[in-house]
């Protein structure tokens, strides 16, 4: 036993406070259903963070912000060794979103925070609770972690969606200058590693009846866009038959690739999307489908087998609705595999805590993807309701909420008392 | 023999002076790749109808719009029983449109009448070349022939696509004023009849090597919009085998439904088109796919049927899909028959012009549709190469379109000449 825990093993948050705090920033961006809607730099996730930084300075903690727009609030420690443990997740949100997710890991990590502050606990490391820009991608996906790891080349801006006069608008609006945003760069041997308490946004653990996730790593990705060319001709004059429909191309592709998937990659992921068709008009036969398509897997090996498989399914499915398709890789994400030592903590905290918990992969993407390759870093979901997520109807138990923060309490003490 | 065939049997069009009027209105809207784009009381509309006034004043006829905006040229007869033929088409298109579709015929129309006044023929009925306003639904399908023929209720903004206010802005900048459309109305007693001539925009002509297609009568047209209803979740969690997937229902459904047309209704014809998912972002499961469908059949009761059977397949489609579907009709134009008397004198101009001739339906809408139930009223069709049509690749060889002229000019003698 290391002595933190003859003194810190029965230290549990305040839930009151760490409620009194997620119900605050829930009300931010809140849309009419009770969900909430805090694009990356919109003046909801700005004003998101202008409350973060509130909360920072009335627990007491030094503010922080970096050229990329990362918001932290840090405990320090009095150490001259000290390094930083970082906590992190994200305010920002897809369109209509849920409450839970990144936000709430925010919260908790902050209500850690506090909670370690109060019980007077003397650490040897410096606790930075981060928000990182950007994670869900309105502008560029991860791009607070991409940023503070130097990931980001001089170029980036061009990456934008295709947006770059925009995402400068919107990062000048809050106070981010492109120019700058490279010095967010941390030194990897400042920082001790990377912690992050998320919703699972599965069903797994609900099911199972299992209290915590213990994330051993996340799943590879990659995305397409898939361009159906047909001809555009006039709707009740051509011919059934001899149309060049794309999106008779396009449909049978979004059929098919799902029977793909579930049949032959049932560790997989696939989702079709986004689907623009060109003219849109009813008296013309789609002359043009573009559809986004992207697929998960745990295997790189077998990630790398869908992409084969689905770009043949494509050329299929095209040559049998008389059009042509055109494929353009958006991005691949490789897999990424979370740090033994943080697994050993979170599950040292799960039984100090005294709950249940499983490993599992993660099929989203999070920021401890990019954080993995800089810093030893781990993750734990708690269960989310139905597994629904990017969604207003997201939820989960606050029982679970407060077991969580609790198990990510006691993660950051074993590791900020080390190293 | 009526007296007419003795004096104008040899009487021809002028080709160049036709061409010339098709090259100026074609570069009216040009698009990079020689397509048009006059949307209905667009900047382009507006300037093609001043081009085309100006014409109609250049060739000494009288210039005459009303207040739907149909614009007309008036060779007047002296005959104080005189009614007036109306000779149509329209000088609008869909977005990224060919250039023959509707201009053709108002060109056409118009040269037609600078040969009948040349030649010195005095008819006992006035001939009025006729643009209508919005043939192609912009925001109003048949919006001018509607006006004209008094099918227009009060209350007709509320039908403009969902865009009232901005129809209104639209109808203003043309000095169009909504309380005033009604005005258009015409009283049948003072219209002998309509005729237009329009490119096939299929290939039946094309295939048989006829110059010249008689219109019997214009399809029944039924339109619906199907909003499949899912959930939004994300994307790399939800199990592929559990989730409410809108845009699979819709996929199922855009293929399924073409199979099933194919199959049973050969003489009907679907589209699919429009499609609209939300959200569309990579990371969230489609929550809502909005689909546009429309299909024709010449039978009405085959139409019908068609409405029981693509309906039931949405159902069917959603239910694989785990998925609801909302269903709601957006339009249903009847099928037309065209008049007896009209079919004949085209038929007899195409012996007098010497070119071979074939009665054949119409599979697209046209003004005439909505002018068969006011006045005796009939279609000739000049052939399309490879049917391309609402497409750039919209062509038709000169020498069909001088023919196609040739035989309405010698139609509208007939016409006009008799009643």
């Amino acid at each position: 036993m290391t002595p933190y825990h003859t003194t810190t093993a029965h230290l549990c948050i305040n839930s009151e406070r760490l409620r009194d705090d997620f119900e605050q920033v829930s009300a931010i961006g809140q849309t009419p259903d009770r969900g909430v809607c805090r694009l990356a730099l919109s003046m909801e996730d700005l004003e998101a963070r202008a409350w973060f930084a509130n909360r920072i300075e009335e627990a007491g903690f030094l503010v922080r912000d970096d050229d990329a727009g990362n918001l932290s609030g840090v405990l320090l420690s009095s150490s001259p060794r000290a390094r930083t443990l970082l906590i992190g997740s994200h305010l920002d949100t897809v369109p209509n979103a849920g409450r839970y997710d990144g936000a709430l890991g925010i919260v908790a990590a902050l209500e850690c925070l506090r909670t370690i502050s109060e019980a007077g606990i003397r650490l040897p490391n410096h606790l930075e609770v981060i928000d990182f820009t950007d994670d869900e991608g309105t502008w560029m996906p991860m791009f607070g972690s991409m940023s503070l790891t130097g990931r980001l080349n001089p170029s980036f801006m061009k990456g934008a969606n295709g947006q770059a006069a925009l995402f400068r608008a919107a990062l000048a609006q809050a106070g981010i200058h492109p120019e700058d945003v490279l010095n967010a760069r941390r030194d990897p041997a400042t920082v001790l590693g990377y912690i992050e308490m998320h919703i699972e946004q599965g069903w797994r653990l609900e099911r199972g009846q299992i209290e915590i996730g213990v994330v051993t790593g996340i799943v590879a990705r990659m995305s397409y866009s898939l361009t159906f060319h047909g001809q555009a001709t006039h709707a009740g004059t051509a011919s059934m038959r001899e149309r060049h429909d794309a999106l008779q191309g396009a449909a049978r592709f979004i059929t098919r690739a799902h029977e793909l998937v579930r049949e032959h990659y049932p560790e997989g992921a696939l989702n079709c999307t986004g689907l623009e068709v060109r003219p849109g008009t009813l008296t013309t036969v789609p002359g043009e489908a573009r559809l986004l398509v992207e697929w998960r897997h745990t295997s790189q090996a077998l990630l790398d087998e869908m992409e084969r498989g689905l770009l043949a399914l494509a050329q299929e499915c095209a040559a049998a609705a008389n059009v042509t398709v055109e494929t353009r890789r958006l991005a691949h994400i490789p897999a990424a595999q979370m740090s033994p030592v943080v697994i050993d903590a979170i599950e040292r905290a799960c039984k100090i805590v005294g709950v249940t918990h499983t490993r599992m992969a993660s099929y989203a993407s999070h920021n401890a993807q990019v954080m993995s390759a800089f810093t030893p870093t781990g993750m734990l979901f708690i269960p989310s309701l139905n597994g629904i997520s990017h969604n207003p109807d997201e939820f989960s138990r606050w029982e679970d909420v407060v077991k969580g923060t609790n198990v990510l309490l006691h993660a950051i003490i074993e590791l900020a008392s080390n190293g």
